[in-house]
This record gives structure tokens, C-alpha cells and sequence, in this order.
């Protein structure tokens, strides 16, 4: 794709917690692809993390003796500048902000969560504004970057991305990735070796099919008895019966649309523990980057393995090889629907297998796409597009239509108390709907 | 469409209490489409209906002075042989069964309805084997004859007949003309001057365009206000801001989606009053055998219109006429989706404006179909689906999928409950279930 | 529709031969639809012609007592302005130009056409940037109106028409209405009891039912032997085992594509004899407007009848009434494919049944669309939908791409000859060509 | 795939001249894909031919010293028993069947070509009905079977496999394996770094994209200059202006349909001098087979790279071998349209990159087709899908169809006349049509 010497790399929200496992990937990966820029860039609420996590990355650097060079800045127009590749993993208006979306649901019996229902409605009404602002940055200054984009809710955003600028991009998520290395520690292989058929959107899809040495091993992994070693499988936690007449084997995200009131229950409980998930976080990270601070350190903590976001940042770095390399190899990856599912708008982001070609990823329609998943899988499409245009344009009619036609929002009544609140308590962080 | 003298039809069901309506529109009717014979056919359990009904279908015709032949009969087969049209009409399992379809979800806090939610799933699993029995006949007796079923729930009896037999069938359903009659009433202008655009499927559409006497009407009616008369407007009941928002006008049956707390507290109190609709057809149906009974009536009483039915018969007899005459005039009805909704497979039904000819009817393509409501539509859809598959096959992991998938549906532990509940109630009618 | 008295037609290339027409339909149509205002707009070149016909049309106007004003004008804008609908009849290049789209191609052996083949392309390159200029001009001024388009090729230009501009448009042949008036003679019967189903696009289609009074008769008129009376049946000329494999009564027009040797020997020895259409037309309407201009004329002469394009205007008068007055009657016009045809793009015009009403045409998707068909269908539209967008860009490539996949032109080599010397030919209709 | 030791391969038509290309490539992949058994199988016709390149595969293997078993028979159903590969290499009706394909349409001013035109349409329905004699066997014999099919017209016989019969198949053409390998050699680079894209159907593709070494090549080739070496580039022969305005590169034989003149006086002046393809063919065949009958002779002679068919082995192997091991890399063949192209069926065969997984190929949506390409496309498929019908079904008018609407028949009188002649011309191989 290049034919300069070396790749430029921005990482808008620099500061995150996921950083040095970016850049371990890259060291590790520079024989292939040799990255001589590496601009981490963050917004002044996040510089003292810019700096604790930049240094980190600096000192991890010249440990490998390798030239590439590491910046940390707050002028995001000076990181893109000429960049190949800009990354995106922010939070617009960090942890607070996600509490929010996590309690105020809960109040009112309705699942509240980061990604998921009305907690992951505010996050992309919060967040796709900012990325289309980066991507202004992106169209003027770095017009033939890929922006891969790994913030959350990370199909929505890329849907974003796509229908409102010119930028070309990716949305990743690690859970792909994560089930893939799950299924081949369970069969004794490497992850090469394996190859799942997911079908479906981010945070909302099915695995159908599960090769394995280029044998389909998904009877027995719904049978619940087969080859396989049987830690960590899949499966876990899931009704039997169910699963064998669903033919599939659904990611942890679908808990909360077939065990809506058992994962209700258990975020309330939570709520009244250890707080929710926010809460926990906020802990992790504060202990990461206690570790990062540390001068001494210079390579990527364990500890960062069970932060949850594990393998974020190795699908990140697959992918950047693959477009500069042109490998042809298949990841798992948010990208336009096109004529995969015709019943999903063309301009969808869907979450699918796809041969990542030197000019960009080539989805594979899947081989097997149960009937039984179709309308759940639209319906959640419907209620993406709708919260995807009010976050553009900022009317409360498309915000409300978004909120009512959610799955898992149980009445217009219900959907205009929670729509309310919501405004109200995410007010600084949504101008569009209090010009 | 015939050569020969005079029209046979055959009633299935005939005994029910909507046949004087169906008698009075075939003696309106009978210059223009001149049948020569009736039948109406029931079972067994409904022989004293029969009976009643039919000599008032006797009297009726005797007063018209037409040379229309009743024939009360048992024997199915007898009245399909040579019909042209055939419609169906029936219960099975009768008013009892509509009871458990009612309490069991309630008990579970779940809607319990006749055509919608478990109960309406439930309905469906009983009388699909029936129906596709009597297609077996026709097949066999009749096979040019036009099957019109208005048997609830009339969209997926009409989707089971176009898949599973050969038999050329519509189905019916008196929403949408009773819509047209009140949008024609609302404004001062007769039917024929009012187009309303149907979107979507039976008992789960949107009104998105209404043309009275040429104009547009639909801003007005959502913003409630303008020039038509207020009674009986179709807005009443459905927030404000909500409707303005969804650029539409959902049907009574979409209550249970967007209101379902408030509906569901509805049916729990009615539950411990009055009873569930079916205690209340079960008043209202003893009413009216005991007028028919009445040998000095020898016309459709008064009373019939307020039965909830009304106007079903209209449809019908409206039907028959446009597919023997080629009319070539718009009705609502029941069809294959062909390429009508992309979103949905060509053999899903759908409800939708249609242009009756002689060779059938050919559905218009919508010219607004909300963004908002596909989702919603494509889940409902794709339940009835699989529980239309469920039903000619007998495949209890089918029926929990389908159920599971119902967006009135919590979960799988509440679905796994209702299915075993449900299957126990109605084991005597499901044959299929239990081999 | 309007809320207004009287309604305001526009007639571009008022001084048509085909206006008399016009105006007689209007007049017979006043009680339906009262037209207040008719304009007659023609350039320079035609302002003879304009005159001739505009005071036919006074004195036809003057002799019905009717209030409508009849204005000439060479000024488009105060034509347009206003204006309710709007229709289109021009010849850019008149009569000396079509006689060269005739004569140059039948030279290289390739079938010389005013609407077909390289012809048809010239024709749609020199009418495509005036028609786009027109519709600036209502959009500007009259942006509620229709535009009624019968300038030829009239598919062609609906479609540019569409894609290229904001005006709502109809195309208009009169092919359609006299095959139903061909097919109701045949069975002695009226114009309201036959409908033909159309599969295709303009001068492009195939005939696949006729029902006639609700009948099929489709299958008798292939066998070439029935009920109807033998003259004039639209099945003359054409290979009985060819119709009879085909299940479908092709349109004259595809004479030049199924017996193209035949149809290119016959125009060549045509133009050594009585010349080609040009030459013909030519003479026609010399006489013709030496008939209109004789001042005790006060009718439409029969003479027009025999003009080629008869029932054009009042295909046109038709269609104005059912937009006017929401009639849903069934006409056969050009619009969008939209969802009918999943082989052609969305914004193909394609020539089908349609229902008008009040709110535009929705065309009736055909019970019957033979696989035989659908390859050409698609090749002629791809061709269609080149020379379009080089009628807009003047792209020569474009062009030279249009030409080489029309089915007429044998070779790359052969399309490179005819676009130089059309082009020439052509060059002062051709500005954007050669700009 | 197998849990078994090691694979068995039948080759129906073993006694091909390409036979010992295949035998080379098994024992170059012997240790990827350990091969047991290889049953050459062929007819009574044919015995010599098994005999002498039998021998020469036994030669072989017995110097590689591999234990694969070669056995040759006439007994087809032996060969095929249990098997895991079927390739098929036949030529219904020999040499003397394809001359008459070639000669009889010359004769009549219409390409004669063994896989484009009448020609093709007559090889087609001489064989397809010995394929699906073929496919019965594999049902019944070896149901877990791949069939490579590598018999001309490769498209519409892997099309024709997938509509009538259960049989797991895909298509083959050497024609993208030679286009790949004159890429890489044009740019000094290997086979692997190059990912060109191709768009159509067999014998009938465009490339549209050359990614070489992960960087776009197409408008460099296009513009006829660039960075490559001139030899033996595929943009050889063609109109530069041409090329430019299509955007892609068209295969070869798309001369047929863009150079029809001077293609078939090529043909012409070839049959008075040399005699067409087939006369040449027999003479290299037989030079072929002479060879082969020497026995001293172990391995494939050179000469047989020039046979035409280069690299068909070549490709056969690689796709067992993907097969066999799930290698998920991209081969270009022949499978079922799907989803890819909107405008044709879904099962109509297309040719196309896929990936190919351990479960079978996936097709990848090409990112560019151009508009300019659709109609042609579609009409030769449209031909190819009623040809397929015409030789299952043995229908004439059908077959007449089929001809009439290959855009090389100039008309309905040429494809009676052609029809009846080659029907004539190969009755014995014809039986359906004369039975």
C-alpha cells in the first residue's frame, strides 16, 4: 500500500488502559510492518493517563531498540497529519458517564448497560459527534487512512462513520477473537486451525459453525459432549434444550435479550454489591495504571489480560498487517453489510468473517443463517440506524422511535421516562440536543 | 371466470355466528355475481349452530325471493366438490380453548390474546393441521376454487395454506375496512374517496398514508388536529408525541407491543372482573343464537355489527365479487409478501393494499414504509414463521423458538414454562404434538 | 389535488401535429377535470407551427363554449410558471436530424431507428440536456407539477428525467393503449374489459396475459386460432413456434431484435424507394398542417389518426384525470423499476401497469415475467443507462460504451465508426460533446 | 475432511490427454494429501486412449514410489464407489461431435466455437444429460463427494449439476489460473502475490481489479504503460479506447461478442485453410498420444502445456487440496450466484474468487462490476439457464428460445434454421430430443 519507509500510526484516546498491548503488537510485528510514527493523542481531561500510559510506551520501546518514534499530544490535527492508520478507543465522558447509562436503567427494571439497550444508546449519542469530528480531521488531513475503530458500541459507530464521511473503516471487537482462541484451547489446536462462522451484528451474534482442523465440530459443541476439553466452552450458562433447537451458540451479549430477567435480576444485586460494572472498572484501571506508572516497567502487564478487553489490540494489529501486507486471510470484522443479509439495510455494519485484501476487507456470506435469529437481528439493526441519525441530527423523535422499538425497552411510557432522565443527566455531553 | 350458470360456495364453519352478515352480501350482491348453491358445513360439536343459523340463512334467502339453494350438511367433502369459492371460519377447540389461550400468559405476565402473543401461537398450532386438511380437499375437490379464510390468526393460516398446499387462497381480516369506514366518516366522504396505505402484516400494521378525496391527510390526523370530525378518530389512545414522531398510525393490536405494561395491567384486571374476551364473546355469542333462533327473523340483526367481527363478511362477499368480475379495485388483503418488503422472505404474508383481478390480486408496493417499524415487523415475522413450521411439524423445539422469539416473550425460562403449560392445556388438539 | 378554480397545462412543443388531440381531450374531459389555462410553448424554429396549431386549438376551444384561455407562447418560463402539469413533445433537431439517425446506420448495416439502435441513442443525446433544462425551470417555477413526457425515446428521457432532476414525471407511449384497443376490438368488447399485462420497458416489451372480461385469452391468441376476430390481431408477422415457445406476444419495436435481417433489408430497400419514417413523416405532416390551417377547421381532423401516434394525447388526458382525481384506475406508463424488476437497478424506467393515484402512479408488479426475456430486457436497459449518462456528462468513452453493448452493434470496431460519424453529424445538437 | 488413511479419486474420462498433468500434481501434493487410489474410468469408445495414458500415469507413480494404486476401467460405477474426488474431463460425441459444433454455424455467418454460441448450446445438451446420468451414481455411490468438473462449457455444466441433482460440485476453467500466472510473470513476481478480480461467468469474465504485490495494477494495464514487461499481456488484441472506457479487462473469449465480425472472418479463412479448433486439436492430440504410448516415457512431456488446457490439472489439485485441508485460500471457480450478483438467479453458476474452506468455496463479492457489463452478462446467462432446460428436458421450443436469445443469433429465421440442422447434425447424442 505504501511505498515510503515506515507507517505512521495515530491512536486517538492514547491514554487508554489498552495501550501497551498495542504497542507490544507492533514491536513484535515490525519485521512485517515497520511503524516509524507512533502518535499517541488524548484530550486534557486525559493527560496525566496520556502520560503515564505514553511513557510506558516510550520505555517499552527503547527497550526493543527499534526506531520507531512515539509522540504524545493533545493536537489531534497534528496525529492524523499523514497518518496510515488511526485508531479509536475513547470514552466521552469516562467512567461517570458510563454509571449512568448502567443505573438509570436499572431504576427503572430495564437493563442498563455499557453496549447494550439504553445505556449503549446514550454512549453512541455521546460519541459518534466527537468521531465525526475526528473524521473531518481525517478526511482533510489523512484522506487514504483506514480508521480502525474499536470504540464502543463499536458497530454502531462504524455504521456512523460510514454513512456520514468519506473515511474508510473498520469497527473491531475483541469477543471474535476471544471465542476463536477459546475454541481451539478447547480442541488442543492452534487458533489457525479453527475457523467459526459468526453471523450477526457487534454484541449481537450467533456462532453457526465451528471448523476445526476442517472438521465441523458444532453438533457436538451443542450436544454439550464431544472431543472437546470441557473448560471454558462456550455453552456455559445456557438452557440445553434451547441451544439445540437454536442450532447456534449465542455470544454472552445475547444474555440479556433470552435471560432478560435473570441478568436483570443480577445487575440489580450487583448495583446494591460491588456496584456495576462501571464501578468495577473503575478499580482495574486504577490499579493499571498505578503498574504503568512504575519506571522500571517496560512491557505489557499480565494484569492487563483480565481487564476485558484482552486481544482489543491484537485484532488491531492483525488487521493493520493484513491491509499493508495484502495477506488475504480472514478476521472477524464490522464492516458494511452490502448484499450479505438482504434483509438488513446495505449500508448496515454488520459483524462477519471477511478475507482483509490489500485494498480493504471482503465480507463471506455465511453458509448458515437460521431462520429463528432473523427479526431479533433486525430489530436491533432498526433501533441502531434510528439512535445512529438522532445522534447526527439531534431530534428527540428519532431518539424517542430508537428507545421504543429497542428489544428490550418494554413500553412507550417506560421509553419516555428513561429517554428523559437520560438527556437530563448526559446534558454537557449531548449539544446536539440542547441547541 | 365461470361458464356455468350459477356459484357454488361452501362455508366452512358455517355455523358460526357471522353467516347472516355473509347471506345478506350474497343477496345484495346477486345480480352482479348470481350463486346458485350454499353450503355451510360444521362439525359435529357445532350441530345445533348449524342448524340454527342455517334456517335463518333459509328464511333470509326465502324473503330475497333468489333462486340460492342453502345445503346444511356435515360432510365436508360433499360441500367443497365443484365450489368456487370456499371460505373458512371456525375454532378449534371453541371458546374453551380461547380461554386458556387468555389466562395461561396472563398468569405468567405475559399478554394472553386471541391472535397475538402465546395465546394467538397457540391458536395457530391447533388450527393449521385442520386448515391444511381441508386444503387437502380442495385440492383433491375444488382446485380451481379461491379459498378466503378469515380464521384467526387470519395472516398465519393464510401463510400455511400458500406454503403447504396448492390451494389459491387470501386471507381476510375486517381492521382494515373498518379503518377505511372511520377515516370515510371522520371526513364527511364515502369509502370509495378514502385510499388508506396498510404497511405491515395482520394485526400488526401502520397506517403511513391516508388519501381522502385525493389529498393527504395523514399530517393532520398524527398532529390531531384539522379538518375531520373528531369521533372515532383511529389516533385515539397513543401518545402524541410518540405518534408525530413515528410518522404513523399503529393499529388497536400494536397496543400490546408499545403499551404492553399498561395492557397487560388492563387484562389482569379484567381477568378478575368481567373475565378475558372470550368469557365476553362466550355472552355476546348466546345473545345472538338466541335471536337467530327466532323463527319470525328472516334478516342479519342489528346486534351482529357490535360483535367485534363486523364488516368481515363485506370483505368477503367484496372479494368474491372483484376475483369473479375483475373489478380491478383496491382491497386489503392478505397475500405473499413477493417482493413487496425486502426485508421479508416471498412467502411470508403480508396485509396490504391489493388490486383484485380476475386472475387474483396483485399487491401495490407502499409508497412510505417508516424505517422505524421494520424491525419490529421482521421479528413478529419471523415468530409466526417458525411457528407456522412448528405447527406442521410438531417440532417442540421449533415451538420454543418461536416462542423465545416473540417480542412479548421475557425469556427462555418464562417460554420453556408457557410451552409446557400451553401444550398440556391443548393436548387434546394437538395431535402433532403428542404422536 | 388543487384547491384552486382552474388547473394550468403547459405544452412543450405546443406546435406539435399531435396537439389537436390534445386539445379535444381536455374539452370532452372539462366537467371531470376543468382546465383553466392551456399554453402552447414552441422555440423559434417551430413558431409557424405553433401558429398554424395554436389557433386550430382557439377555434376548437371557442367552438365548445368553454372557459379555457389558450395562450402561444415562445417564452417557456411564463409557460411553466405555475403550471399544474406540464407536457413534453419535441424533436430537437427536427425532422433533418431524425432522417440522419436513420440513414447513417442502416449505411453500415446496422438497423437505422428513431427510437432503437444508434438512432434512438443520437436521439437521446441531443433530447436529454434540453429536457434536464426544462426541469430546472420547474423546479424553479413550477415545482408541484407533473411532467407528462411523450418526447421519444420516451423511456429514456423518464429516466434521465428521474435520476438527473427533482420534477415528478411520467412517460407516456401510445403503444400500450392500442394494443388494448386492438385486443378489445378482436373480442368485441370495451376498453375497460381487457387488461394486458406489460413486461418491460419502452418499445421494449412483451405481452405475457390478456384477460379479457376476467378471462385469460392469452394461450388462444399464441395458438394463433379462438373466439376473436382475426384482424388486426397484434400476433401477425411473427414465427408461430417462435410465439408459441416464447408465452408471450412481443411488441412490434422488438421485430428489429428478433428478425433483425429481415427488418435491416427492409429499410434499405426503403430508402431506395420511398425513403425512410423521416421521409414519410414528412410528407404526413405537410398535409396535416395544411389541413389545420384551413380557419373553418374547428375539430381534430381524422386524418391525425393515421399520424403513427395516435391515442398519445389522450393516453396523456387519461392520466392527467386519475392524478387529478385519485381515480386508481390501471394505466400502463413509465416509472421507476423500484422493486418490480429485481434484475434492473431501482431508478431504471421501466413501462408496466400502474394504479394512478391521487399521489402519482404505483406500478402492479406482473403476475408473469418469462426467463426468456429478462437477458435482452437487460442488456437493452444497461445500454439505456449508458447512453443516458452520456448524454448528461458527454463522456465519448461513455458513449463509445453504449454503443458497443447495444444487442444491434456487431462490433467494437463498427460502434467506433458510427459514434464518429453520428457525432459529426450531430455536432451543433451535441454542445456537451463538444464543449 | 477424512478420518480414513488415505483418499480416492475417480477421473471420468480418464483417458484425457490432460490425465498426466493431474497424475504429476497428485504426487507433487502426496504429502499434504495422501491419495490411495486413482481410478481412471472411461467409455468402450475411449479403451485405447485409457490404455495408453493409463500406462503412462502407472509409469508415474512407479517412479515416484508412492503407494497410490492406479486402476483403470470402463466400469464407471467401480471407479466411483466410496470416493472422494470426481473429476470429469469428457467430450460427448469425440472430436468429430465438436467440428460439426464449429463448422455447421460458420456456414450460416455465425461464430461455431466449442464452448460460445450454438456451438457451445449443442455440447451443452449433448452432455448434460450424461453428467446427470453421472450424478445419479455419485448420489448413490459416493454421496460425500466433491465432483470437480472441468467439462466444457464448465459453467453451465456445474450449473446444471447444481439444479438437478444432490451432488456437491464445482466448476473449473484454467482460464483464471493463466491470467493469474501471465500477471505475476508480467511483474517479476509469484503467482501468490497477485490477487486479480474477476466478474462474470465462465468464458465470459472481466477482470476489473489487479492487486499486485497488494498494490492496484488495473489502470496501468488499462493505459497500456506502466511498470510491467509487455510480453504476454493480457490487454493484447484490444481497442486501447475501448479498454479505457470499460474499466476491466475482458477474457478472451469475449472477442466472440465485441469483434463478432472479425472473429468470424477468422473463422472463416481458418476453416478453408487449416480447418477450425477441432482439426488442429485432433492433430496435437494425436502428436500427444504418440508420445504417451512410448514407454520409456515417466513423467508429463512438455508439450502438452501447449495443448490449450494448460494448468487445468494444475487447478484441480489445488482445489482438492484446499478442500481436503481447509487452507482458506482464494481459487477462482465455478459456484452458485448467491447473493453476488443482484441481476441473476441464485442458482445460476458464476465465476468468481472464493475462499475455500474445508466446507466448500465462499464465494467474495468482487468490489467493482461495472454497469457496462450487466446486460451482456445477464443475456448470455439468460441463454445459458434455458440451453440448460432445453437438454434436461429435451424441449425444442425451449432450445429454439435458448438460441434466439444468444446475442450471437442475429435472428428467429437463423435459429430455426441452425437448430434444425445441428438437432439433425447430432441426433444419435440427442436422444431426449428424439425420443
Amino acid at each position: 500500500m505504501k511505498d515510503r519507509k515506515g507507517i505512521k500510526i495515530a491512536v486517538i484516546g492514547g491514554g487508554s488502559s489498552y495501550t501497551p498491548e498495542l504497542v507490544e503488537g507492533l514491536i513484535k510485528g515490525y519485521e512485517e510492518m515497520p511503524v516509524s510514527e507512533l502518535w499517541l493523542v488524548d484530550i486534557e481531561e486525559g493527560r496525566e493517563k496520556l502520560e503515564i500510559v505514553g511513557n510506558l510506551a516510550k520505555r517499552m520501546v527503547r527497550k526493543s531498540g527499534l526506531p520507531i518514534k512515539v509522540e504524545l499530544t493533545l493536537n489531534r490535527r497534528e496525529a492524523i497529519q499523514g497518518a496510515d492508520y488511526v485508531t479509536t478507543q475513547m470514552r466521552v465522558g469516562q467512567l461517570e458517564a458510563r454509571k449512568r447509562d448502567e443505573h438509570i436503567p436499572i431504576k427503572h427494571d430495564v437493563i442498563g448497560q455499557e453496549t447494550t439497550g439504553p445505556g449503549g444508546m446514550f454512549k453512541a449519542l455521546r460519541t459518534i459527534p466527537v468521531i465525526l469530528d475526528i473524521c473531518r480531521d481525517i478526511e482533510e488531513l489523512a484522506p487514504n487512512a483506514w480508521m480502525l475503530n474499536f470504540t464502543n458500541p463499536a458497530g454502531m459507530i462504524t455504521e456512523a462513520v460510514t454513512k456520514y464521511s468519506q473515511v474508510k473503516t473498520v469497527g473491531l471487537c475483541n469477543s471474535p477473537i476471544n471465542f476463536k482462541k477459546s475454541l481451539a484451547e478447547a480442541y488442543g489446536t492452534s487458533e489457525h486451525q479453527v475457523l467459526p462462522e459468526f453471523v450477526g451484528i457487534n454484541h449481537l451474534h450467533w456462532v453457526t459453525s465451528a471448523l476445526v482442523n476442517g472438521k465441523e465440530r458444532m453438533p457436538e459443541l451443542l450436544a454439550g459432549k464431544g472431543e472437546y476439553n470441557a473448560k471454558n466452552v462456550p455453552t456455559l450458562g445456557w438452557d440445553p434444550e434451547f441451544l439445540q433447537s437454536l442450532h447456534a451458540v449465542p455470544t454472552y451479549y445475547l444474555k440479556y435479550y433470552y435471560m432478560t430477567n435473570e441478568m436483570l435480576q443480577e445487575e440489580k444485586e450487583a448495583l446494591e454489591n460491588n456496584g456495576t460494572r462501571a464501578d468495577v472498572v473503575r478499580r482495574v484501571e486504577k490499579e493499571l495504571f498505578e503498574l504503568y506508572a512504575d519506571e522500571s516497567l517496560q512491557e505489557k502487564p499480565k494484569q492487563l489480560e483480565q481487564r476485558g478487553g484482552a486481544y482489543y489490540s491484537e485484532a488491531a494489529v492483525q488487521l493493520m498487517k493484513s491491509l499493508y501486507l495484502g495477506r488475504n486471510d480472514i478476521q472477524t470484522l464490522n464492516v458494511p453489510n452490502g448484499a450479505i443479509y438482504d434483509f438488513l439495510p446495505e449500508d448496515a455494519s454488520i459483524e462477519i468473517n471477511c478475507v482483509v485484501t490489500a485494498a480493504g476487507p471482503v465480507p463471506l456470506k455465511p453458509m448458515h443463517v437460521p431462520e429463528t435469529i432473523k427479526g431479533l437481528l433486525h430489530a436491533v439493526k432498526a433501533y441502531e440506524s434510528l439512535a445512529i441519525d438522532a445522534a447526527v441530527s439531534g431530534d428527540r423523535g428519532l431518539a424517542l422511535q430508537a428507545l421504543v422499538h429497542h428489544p428490550l425497552v418494554p413500553s412507550v411510557t417506560v421509553a419516555k421516562v428513561l429517554l428523559e432522565e437520560l438527556l437530563e443527566a448526559h446534558k454537557p455531553y449531548l449539544p446536539k440536543f440542547f441547541a
